[in-house]
Formats: structure tokens, C-alpha cells, sequence
């Protein structure tokens, strides 16, 4: 099949990239590419895929400019743009931008699906009814439970690189957390159960060292032995704490549509201990690869009993339902029906 | 010709509407069908023209919702897909979005152009480069000034209706404000001078009484007798305002791109007095048909000698330069421009 993939300019899409949907983007390309598919992303000229890049219609500085969501905007629709001018070059479009590809969609005669990556604001909902016909693809099955009325034509998980994830059965006697230090990803939460289950934690991701959360609610609690901060970790960093993690603690109190570094950590062989918000009791196998838990106290208990779980088994759900070959195989079989589809209209 | 006008759809398009860009649409739609033209209007279903209206995209009970403009975007988005989805049905998309428009244009044959009504945001004017062949029409020189990169393919002054402005040539003895009650709008300026020239002055106009400048700087000046305020004006009101003024007072201390009002008063004879900013200079002949002015004292002194002025010389200025037929003809010489042009790339 001949692919485009249009995927944000302000994050440099590449598999070693920290940013969720960068690194979704070079998974799904490179993995379309390993199954024989002829795929152009459109995106800043820098993204590091297997794939062609068109970056043509971004200045390459772009990212230089340091430029923020909103403002980041107009390179993003003349991205869009680009690619949509060169619909007849091919069998399918997939649009990494949530909806504002569906305004593009009705002009040409190529099909068009669009993953919904992010949560959608209360304006896009607005014109949910514009869009009842076109493609969209959710990341979990509690991701369509906020959007019901979206038109899902398939929920495929993300995968990533099991290669380069490997397993280790050999951890060592500390809990991560692995993500933006943020108070929607509830690290203090971490740190209160890691406390009361008396073993150290490792929090590695990027900070805000302006924001209160941070001065008020994570910096006052390292002490470099209970609780540990490493900065934000590039990939080989991060595979090496991953793996050396007796469990990992999720500690999200928002709907996360889908949460990457699940599936990383339990390709590790590593167990998830997250809330029960959004995707999470969808990504861990409670009591199996993981625990769901409501509370700091309920995961300290987990973490407690934690060395019950079979690392194997982690790492044998994230070969089976997260891997990069799993998702594009999901990805093939939409756009063959999605093309079908089209086929038979015209 | 052919041709598709898209305009937002969160005003209502009316040659009564109060809303610049609403009321201007409406002129070219009209102007354009008078000439012959076979025109079509994408915008909210409620649209009051001559031309084809297109509201299908739109609900039609968007307005109750009184969206703001940034909420309405995806509205607007979807108005422009709609269009352009129908562009091998014209010969030329004229679109009043500024700038959004252009990542539409590249997707089709039809050629475009794009009027520039508004200030653009430095998000967009990043993106200049990407757009340099595209056309876009700016309503004053001044306009331009502030965007030299653009392609501007033609300057096109707004027009009116030049049979329901009429002229009137027995004003009364107060000074008119006609605009939003608004700090940039200089309303202010305009009390201060009237006040120190010693004619009454009449407000007209939409206020916003819970904003400071309405509280602390307007209202306190009204007392009926030397500043009068009558609240926002319907076309016929706004007609007997204008044609009974000895003068109106143009106090914007912002770049306006044009100044619909100018024009407004002209056409019924009422000489303008203006701050030198944006295009006031163009619209206004300095000591013909109003004065242009840069203090408040200055504006004060202008008052005192319009009587001066012929009020006949304003409305043939506004008749040579600002009618609905003046502008239409220059937008069908630039529509036969753009498409020869386009022809040839063939």
C-alpha cells in the first residue's frame, strides 16, 4: 500500500523520542515499512524513520524556535496542507492530529483515518456531527467511552519495538516512575506509597523546577536514597532503569488514553502498579502483569507483594497484544477496509 | 464567472449586519450577482444576500450559541472544507479568513484569493514564506505596511451601498461616534474633544458595561445634553445618525485596516475627523472631505472649522471611490487576473 502518515512538526518524530506520540508515529512508519508498505510522513524534516520524509512545507528550524502547542498551529495546518495536495499519490492518509484532519478529508478522494491521540477540547466536540463518516481510531477501549459518539472504526494499542525493550528477570530493590513530573501523572503519589512500602524510588522525567508542584509536592522528598531524581532519561537510561525495576508505579489521575510507558516497562518484564483511570485496567492484567489499585494505600500493598507477579508474564503480554508488529498488522487491516470501502462508493 | 465566497459563520452576513466583515461580504456577494456574476456563499445558513447560500456545513443554530471567536474556529474549518470540496464547481474561491484560507488553496485546481480584513497573529505570520504565491487583497495601503512580505495581488477599498447611504445636506449640530465602545476605538479621545470644542457629541454603538473602560471612562461623561450614548444602531437609525451629524469623529488610536464608518458617513455628506493612524489618511482627504488629526486638541480645532468642509465633496468622493460597484469591479478584474493566470499554468 502507498501510506502518508501526517504527524505533528513540534516534536521530532524518532523512536528514541520521550514524547508519546512522536515516538507512536516512527513506530507505526517503521513498522508499516518492515511489512513491505511504501509510506511517506509528512512532518519536520528531521524525524528519523525508516519512511520518506516530507518535510518540505516546515522551515527545518522550526523546532529551534521552541515554539508552543498554540503557535505551533499554522506549521501544523500547512502540514496538513502539504500532504493533502498529494492525496492521489496515495491508497490512504492517517493524520496524527485527533480531529483537524477531518477538515482536510472531504476534498480529496483518497480515504483518510485519524487516530485520536489526545483529549479532544469541548469546541472540536461541537462539531462531532460533521464528522460521523469519517475514520477514527481509538488508543483504548476507555478513550471511546469519552468520545461515544465518534465514529470508532477500530481501538489498536500501541506497540512498540520489543527488540530493543528486552526482558531481564534479574531487577534490582527500587520502584520507578518513568514520565513528565506534572500533578496529572499523580507522581506524589508514588513517592507517599513508595514511602510506606519502605522501598526506594526512582523518578526519572522531565521537571518544572518553576512550578509549586514540583518545589512543593516532589523536591522536598529526595533524599537521593527513598526517593531518587535522575532528570529526564534518553533511551538507553531508560531501558537500563526500566529494567532494573522491581514494578513500575502509574500513578495517573486522568483519563489517559493509552500511557506508553506500560507497555515499555512490562516489555522489561517489569509490573505496573497504576490507578484505575482511563486505559490502565485495559494495559495491566490485574493480578497477573500488574495491580489496579484506587489508592497510596492499596498500592503499597501492591507494591509489597509485588515479587508474586511472574516477570515473564509481563513480558509475554507485551510480545502478544503491544508489540510494533501487533499494531501495524491492527493498522493494515483498517486500511484495507477503509480503502475497500471507498472503493466500493466510487 | 464562477464564483464561491467563504466567510465566518459566527456573524451573521447582512448588508444591515453592524459587523464589518459580515456587512462587507454581503456588499460583494450583492455587487458581484448585480453584475452578472453567478456567485455562491459558504457561511452560517441564515446569510441575507443575493448570491447561492451554502449553510450546509454549519448548524443552523450555531449564532444562539453566541460563540466566541476562538470557539468557533473548528465552525469556520469546516466551512472552508466544505467549500474547497466544491471547488472544481467554480472558477475562483475568494475566501475572508485572512490567512486559513491558504492551507486549503494548494489542495485544488480553482485558484483563490484571499482578503485580509483583520490584524494577523504572529503565529500565522511565521508561516509567511509558505504562502508567497498566494493572492491575497488588502483594503488599504496602510494595511500592507504592516505586511510587506504578503503577495498582495490588488488593494481593494471596502464599498457601500451608495443608494442607501444617501446624502443629506442639513445636518443638525452634534458630532456622531459611530463603533464599538472599546478602548482602541479612542471613544474617549472623542468625548474629550467634542467636550473641549463645545459640541454635543452622540454615541452610538455597542458598550460593554462591565468592562472598566465603559465604567470609568465613558459613562461618567454622559449626561444627555453635551454626551449623549443611544446604544447600538439599527441600519435605518444608524442612517438618520449619520445623515444628521455635522461631523464624524474617528478618534481609533490602532492600525484599521479600513474603517467602514468612514466611508458610511461620507456617502451621506457628514464629513470625517480622524486620528492619523492605519488607513485614515487614505480614506479621509485631509481638508477636503474631514481632517486628519493627531491630538485631541487638534481634533477640537477641526470641529470648530467644518463647517468649512462641503459636504457635497464628500459624498462624490465616497461615491467615486467607496460604492459596492467601484469595489466588485475591482474584484472581477482581479478574479479574470488570477484565473488567466492560473489558465496559463495549465
Amino acid at each position: 500500500m502507498k501510506i502518508a502518515h501526517v504527524a505533528p512538526v513540534n516534536h521530532r518524530v524518532s523512536a528514541a523520542s520521550t514524547y508519546g506520540v512522536a515516538l507512536n508515529v516512527a513506530n507505526v512508519c517503521n513498522g508499516l515499512v518492515d511489512l513491505g508498505h511504501d509510506v511517506t510522513l509528512f512532518t519536520a524534516g528531521d524525524a528519523d524513520v525508516k519512511a520518506n520524509v516530507v518535510g518540505a512545507s516546515i522551515d527545518t528550524h522550526t523546532r529551534g524556535l521552541d515554539i508552543k502547542d498554540d503557535d505551533a498551529l499554522p506549521y501544523n495546518y500547512l502540514n496538513l496542507s502539504a500532504c493533502y495536495a498529494r492525496a492521489h499519490e496515495f491508497d490512504i492518509i492517517h493524520t496524527h492530529y485527533n480531529l483537524i484532519g477531518t477538515y482536510f478529508e472531504p476534498i480529496v478522494n483518497t480515504p483518510s483515518v485519524h487516530t485520536v491521540h489526545n483529549p479532544l477540547p469541548a469546541s472540536f466536540l461541537r462539531v462531532q456531527d460533521h464528522v460521523r463518516k469519517q475514520n477514527f481510531v481509538s488508543l483504548s477501549l476507555a478513550q471511546r467511552r469519552q468520545y461515544p459518539d465518534l465514529n470508532w472504526v477500530a481501538n489498536i494499542y500501541h506497540g512498540i519495538d520489543t527488540k530493543v525493550y528486552t526482558f531481564s528477570d534479574a531487577p534490582q530493590d527500587y520502584l520507578l516512575f518513568l514520565g513528565r513530573i506534572v500533578p496529572e501523572k499523580g507522581v506524589h503519589h508514588a513517592i507517599n506509597a513508595a514511602k510506606e512500602a519502605g522501598v526506594p524510588l526512582i523518578i526519572a522525567g522531565m521537571s518544572k523546577p518553576e512550578d509549586s508542584y514540583w518545589q512543593n509536592e516532589i523536591q522536598p522528598h529526595i533524599d537521593g536514597s527513598q526517593v531518587q531524581y535522575v532528570g529526564p532519561a534518553p533511551l538507553d537510561r531508560k531501558l537500563e532503569l526500566l529494567r532494573g525495576a522491581r514494578a513500575m508505579l502509574f500513578p495517573s489521575v486522568w483519563e489517559e488514553p493509552f500511557g506508553l510507558t506500560m507497555i515499555e516497562a512490562m516489555a522489561c518484564g517489569t509490573p505496573v502498579i497504576g490507578f484505575q483511570y482511563g486505559s490502565v485496567p485495559e494495559i495491566i492484567q490485574d493480578g497477573e502483569t500488574g495491580f489496579v489499585v484506587s489508592t497510596e494505600k492499596q498500592m503499597a500493598s501492591a507494591i509489597k507483594k509485588i515479587h508474586k507477579l511472574r516477570r515473564e508474564d509481563c513480558r509475554v503480554r507485551a510480545e502478544r497484544l503491544f508489540s510494533v508488529e501487533k499494531m501495524c498488522q491492527g493498522y493494515e487491516r483498517v486500511y484495507q477496509r477503509i480503502i475497500a470501502k471507498a472503493n466500493r462508493k466510487k
